[in-house]
């Protein structure tokens, strides 16, 4: 941020008194520019055996595997967004289920939220603009070295073992930027 | 928002392309400003069969009683948000153990989520510069009245309620926009 998006000055960073954080802060209307993390909401749809995944048509990781998340919006509850973004990517309407997932990411200040939610024959996924490929695979055929997100991963990985322990659980945990990983990738 | 916040351009707003809602779009340096809902993360501090609310320093809601939980910042967790809001407003230094509640409120565009934390002999609460006052209240002694904000009552409810089956819960729910109660007050 480098203006006032209410008057257009240049901003600059301070800590507003009794915070005790920098923030982006408009000399010339007092404005204080708050910065927060944003919620990813998201569905594991399950059919018989089969979950669905879809296969991003959009970067980052274009060409990976996903399941059906996105950015809330203004205005939704958390089951809202993850309802709209499994209809906008797999073409499916659903309602959401259990909480599976509550994934704090802090190094991109996000959090990730997953909810199951069981498909019948009704619903038929398609390819969509934000989907080249939307398919639903045999448990035992999860394509794990193309998911797209750690956080698809795990959220995949918890329920397929909660479901061999006939118990699904709702998990709150984080996932924190790996360097190791990172300089092996550079 | 009235100016782009990367070049000062006057914004307007529009659908981009591949989009369905509306957004403060930059025609000078072709900026989209996207708003998202943000998360206030909190506890529910427990002392033997006491509940440790705060007594609001700062508006909305100035003297009136609530749970310690605040806006969740960049490159934090869940939890850690939690605790330093703990931290800030009660005083006391504490890690946040099972998630009670994560409530939807669409109207104002948050997500409100309470950590159950157990507070042990070495933590003395005292008022901060948020909280008037910081106080251990026995359960049948919670200022109902008094309570600032819906999801903070709830939570308790719930919390009481569970207390008494035994078995504390972790729920998500959602909290509307009630027109009537707007009516009553007006």
């Amino acid at each position: 941020m480098k203006f006032c998006s209410e008057c257009a000055h240049p901003v600059h960073l301070e800590t507003p008194e009794g915070d005790n954080r920098q923030r982006s802060v408009c000399k010339q209307c007092g404005t204080i520019h708050y910065v927060n993390p944003r919620i990813i909401a998201g569905c594991l749809p399950v059919f018989e055996n089969k979950i669905l995944l879809c296969k991003r048509a959009i970067e980052p990781r274009k060409g990976y595997w996903t399941l059906p998340a996105g950015f809330m919006e203004q205005g939704e509850t958390l089951e809202e967004g993850a309802v709209r973004e499994t209809l906008e990517e797999a073409g499916i309407e659903i309602s959401a289920g259990q909480l599976l997932t509550s994934i704090s990411v802090p190094h991109i200040s996000q959090v990730h939220i997953f909810f199951l939610t069981q498909m019948d024959n009704s619903q038929h996924a398609q390819s969509t603009s934000e989907s080249l490929d939307v398919k639903l695979f045999d448990m035992d055929d999860i394509p794990w070295k193309e998911i797209a997100f750690p956080t698809v991963k795990k959220t995949l990985r918890h329920y397929l073992e909660d479901l061999q322990e006939g118990h699904i659980q709702t998990r709150i945990f984080d996932i924190h930027f790996d360097e190791r990983l990172a300089r092996a990738k550079n």
